[in-house]
This record gives structure tokens, C-alpha cells and sequence, in this order.
């Protein structure tokens, strides 16, 4: 089997770990170097005639009907990052391609991050840390800065939308004490509960959840989803915690709203990105804003290149491609 | 089957949720209320001589024997809280009583927040969120105030003591991609693995590991243990954190090699508490400092007092009681 890599060389050291490589060259019977980025056209005109799989990934760019029209033994585009929104030509689907993404390993990283801000959230770190830094301490009372200290315990979760990264905060809430509120159009009570969560509507979650967790797909239909009603329904110290996509809130509802100093909200993603040097969500006291760190950084873009390898194996052994999907689901993918 | 509380009435609202109290009223044929603090004393000698059970806490002052000979009937001390190093005379032992502590429920909060403060120093929260405040981004690069974000996934984690609070953390890193050490003179090899890590030596430990993590108890033998040495071991951006006692490090060392900027530290304690209002714990940029906040604040307290009620049924009910410890291990316990 034939792989091509369409991707720099950058971003293949970046992403792929020479061991999970060296499990792919076992496999194959041969593939090819990365490019570097002006070379990538005509790297795949010397490269796609053979190419069985085609692996693309972060600065690959959109896939057009000219480069697939080049490659007539292509089976399979495995995409070693999130979306696949910009990248691929509708007629992958009529063309019987089979496509996988790393979006499952992506969801790990951005769960993970998720569930770190969420303690750090009802913990106060950041409070407590700033009020450190200033000479202060906390002496019989948890109230920091505004901010009254919480444990996991007890607490309600509330999480907006089921997507790959909220299954996977699921199973890692599951050695936590708390209760799982959640919503989505998609998933029915019953499955719903198997995932460890109780089905609720969305206001229904913003009135009643200690952290609001939002992990909806960036879509036309999901844009502001999230507006000053729902904000307002928030209990009074509750917490926001934005690691999806900016466009899904109203943000100038979320800010008025963080003005009142009723809640905070831990941000990871703003939109635009990145936000004017003097927005509120920079400056306001009850706001922890992240550079768009949440999904993969450092080590974590490793765990992109072993999925995209996983899968071709999987391929090549007969077995499903675990981040596959098919037409219908590409639809409803951010 | 009759219960004492010996604790203030704020305490008991504290530490203990209605319904776990109301679940030992179904058991128990009476319980007295907590009094206020300058009438325990007169409360213990109305109550002494029918007590079966006596349920200790925050702020209840040291047993003496001449308390204990006017409870004749006693047959179980559970305190409601973690160290029992001051509460109890050696005598507890000779009199027959079983002893239990929260420290398990204990342990499980701070071992949350060590997991939280894990993922956010790894993934550099906090200098992250400081450049965002200050109108920064981060584009194109990993590297934010002079530390590399990095992720779980891959990483090597070191924990120095297997306490209770080290056992729980191992199991909340078991849905992480990680590899663990751990070094304890306590715990062989053999179990050290079952546990889910590796036994290394304490030098190894501090040369091999992304995050050290401290979890040895308090204990004359421990102070200073972490000297400038240790530190030294460390790798460059590696993180360094406390979430047991300040008195285990050497702190001169610590602030020394932080000087340096080469290894980070988040301190949930000191030594003393709290550290002078410019001591370089507060002020280098390298150091996140809290209040000492990884155990049961708000919520997590009412786990103390579930625990302690758990105890009293498992021993109505003739089953070990899961927070009960020996002389000889009390002698170890921090």
C-alpha cells in the first residue's frame, strides 16, 4: 500500500512520532516524504498516480477535483487534524473515498484541557493565585477576589452539545463526584444516560449547572446559540467554560453579562481570534482567557500522526477506521 | 447505638449534608448536637459517660485521658478531618477504641486538585492567561513567558510518596496517556506497579519526570527532604508541585533553582503559612502560588463528614471501616 504524505515537513515533525511512523513503514510498501509548502503541487503531480492513501493534515490545502481526477487508485484520506470542513470537494463521497480524521485524538487533548479549567474553575486557581501574588491569604473563609471556592464534589456539570470531545469528559468524569447535565438535538435521553449524563433542555442546564461547558459544532444554525437569555438564567457564581468556537455565543451578551461580576468565564476561543488588545474578555477580573491552547500543543500533536497511522492499519488489516465518517455525518461535523 | 459530636455548630453545618445525617439517624438510637465552642467541655460531661461513638473535627480540642475515663462506654473515635497527629492521647490505643480518620475523603480532594493543577501547568494556564490579559496571543509557537506548552499525552509524571492522596491521583491518571513514577520506602516495587507506575529512586525520579509531584507525609525524617540536589536534577520547563507541606522542601533550595527560570513550581502550601507578603513564592513569575486550597474547601468538606457517617454504619454493621488505621500505622501518618 502507497501512502502519500501532503504535508510539509514541519508539520510532520510536529505530528508524527518516528515510532508510530516506523509502525506504518512495516506495513507499507512504501510512502513518501513530506514536501515543503511551495513544493506541495508539485510534489502530489510526481506522487498521486500511485497513492493509495492520501494523509493531509494542518497547511494542507483544500483538496480539488483536479488533484483527486490525478490519483485513480485513491481508497482513503486520513486527516491528521479537526476539521475537514475546507478541505475536502464534495465528491469524495461519489467517488467511494473512504475519510478519517483525528478528530477523536484532537477531542482527548481538548477534553482533557476542559477538565483541567473546570477544577481550576471551582477551584479558584486563579483568584486564589492572583490574590497570592498581591501579599494576600485566605483565612477561614473560601471567598477569593469575588470568587467562593467549590470542590468537583457535589457539583453539576452542564455540557452543551455531545461531540467527541464531551464523550470523552464524560468518561474522565466519571472518577469524579459530580452530577452530568446535558443537551443535544442528536442524542436521545436514553443514550444520553449510558454516557453518564441526564438529558436536559438548554435552559433547563444553564439554570441549574455549576460550570456550563460548551462543545457544539461552529455551524450557521449554532451561531450565537447561546445569547443573553441563557446567560442570564446562569446561578450566581457559576462558571462558563468556552474550548469549542468563539461564533457559537453572543459575545457581547457573555460580556455583559461577566460585567455584572454574577459569573465567570474560563475562554479558551473568542471570535475573531484574537480579540482587540482592550476587549473585556482581556480585561475583566472574573474572565480567564487562553490563546486557543485547548486543542492539540506540543506533545499533544503526536497523538494526531498515531491515530492517522492507527487508522491506515486498521484499513489495511480490514478492520474500521475508528475516526471514519461517512456523508451524513460530515454534515453535521464543525 | 449512640453518638457524640464533639464540634462546633458551624462545623457540623460545614462538613456534614443533612442527608448523610439523616442517614445515621435511621441507625442510630440517638445523637447529640454539636454545641458551640466555649461549651464543649460542659457538653462532653453531660454526654460522656453514654458515648459509643465520638465524632471529632476542625477545632476540637486534644483528647485528654481524663476525657477519655469519663467515657466508659466508648468504643470508636471517627474524626471528621485529616491529621489526628494532636487530637489523640497514645493512651486510645491501650483503652481498645478504633480509630478512624477522613483522610481517604481528604485525600481525594487534594489528589483532584493536583490533577487540575497538573493539566494547568503542563499546558501553562496560568503564563497563558497572564499574556492574554496583558494583550498578547499565541501564534505559530508553543512558547509563552518562557515556557513551552505542553500536554498530558507522553508525559512523565513523578510522585514522591505513595500517601492516600498519591493513590487517587494514580487512579485519576489512569485515563491519561502518561507514564508514572513514583518513590516511597514504604511500598515495594511489586505493588508500586499494581498500582500503575514505576519505583524509581528519589534522585531518578526528579531527573526523569516532566511534573514532580510531592506526597510524603510531615514527619521529622521528611523535613527538607527536597533539597537543592533534587531541584537541581529537575529538567529544564519541568513543574514542580506541592500539594502535601511546605516543611518537606527545602524552600531556600527551591526559590534558588526557580531563580534560575529553569523549572516552574505551583505551591498550594508553605513554610511558613503564609509566606512573608514579598516572599519570592509570591513574586517570581515561574511560581504559582495558592492559599492552601487542595483540600476540602465549600463543597469538599461535606465529603469529611459522609466518610465519618460511612464509618459508623460499616461498624454498626460489623464491616471494616474503610478510613480506620493501627498504632502502628498512625506512627507513619502525617
Amino acid at each position: 500500500m502507497r501512502v502519500v504524505f501532503l504535508l510539509t515537513v514541519p508539520i510532520v515533525e510536529m505530528c508524527f512520532d518516528p515510532q508510530d511512523l516506523h509502525r506504518l513503514g512495516d506495513h507499507a510498501t512504501s510512502f513518501s516524504n513530506a514536501p515543503t509548502a511551495d513544493r506541495l503541487a508539485e510534489f502530489w503531480g510526481r506522487h498521486a498516480a500511485d497513492a493509495e492513501f492520501l494523509v493531509t493534515g494542518w497547511k494542507t490545502p483544500p483538496l480539488t477535483d483536479a488533484m483527486l481526477d490525478m490519483a485513480p487508485k485513491l481508497r482513503a484520506i486520513l486527516h491528521a487534524a479537526g476539521s475537514t470542513r475546507h478541505l475536502l470537494p464534495p465528491s469524495v463521497w461519489s467517488r467511494g473515498l473512504r475519510i478519517g480524521s483525528a478528530r477523536e485524538a484532537l477531542a482527548v487533548g481538548v477534553a482533557e484541557t476542559t477538565l483541567g479549567l473546570i477544577i481550576a474553575g471551582l477551584k479558584g486557581f486563579f483568584p486564589a493565585s492572583r490574590m497570592a501574588r498581591e501579599g494576600g491569604w485566605l483565612i477561614d473563609s473560601n471567598r477569593v477576589q469575588g470568587y467562593e471556592i467549590r470542590e468537583m464534589y457535589n457539583s453539576t456539570i452542564g455540557l452543551i452539545g455531545l461531540s467527541k470531545t464531551a464523550r470523552h469528559l464524560l468518561r474522565l468524569l466519571k472518577q469524579f463526584e459530580v452530577k452530568v447535565l446535558a443537551t443535544d438535538p442528536h442524542v436521545d435521553a436514553e443514550e444520553v444516560a449510558e454516557l453518564g449524563a441526564t438529558k436536559v433542555e438548554l435552559d433547563e442546564l444553564m439554570s441549574s449547572s455549576d460550570v456550563v461547558s460548551l462543545h457544539a459544532p461552529a455551524l450557521p444554525e449554532t451561531r450565537h446559540m447561546l445569547r443573553s437569555q441563557q446567560f442570564k438564567l446562569m446561578r450566581d457564581g457559576a462558571i462558563f467554560v468556552n474550548t469549542a468556537r468563539g461564533m457559537i455565543v453572543d459575545e457581547d451578551a457573555l460580556a455583559a453579562e461577566l460585567r455584572t461580576g454574577r459569573i465567570w468565564a474560563l475562554l479558551d476561543v473568542t471570535d475573531p481570534e484574537p480579540p482587540a488588545p482592550d476587549h473585556p474578555f482581556r480585561t475583566l477580573p472574573n474572565v480567564v482567557l487562553l490563546p486557543h491552547i485547548a486543542g492539540a500543543v506540543g506533545s499533544g500533536c503526536l497523538r494526531l500522526g498515531r491515530s492517522v497511522v492507527e487508522q491506515i492499519l486498521e484499513f489495511a488489516s480490514g478492520n474500521p477506521m475508528h475516526g471514519e465518517f461517512s456523508a451524513q455525518q460530515w454534515a453535521i461535523l464543525a
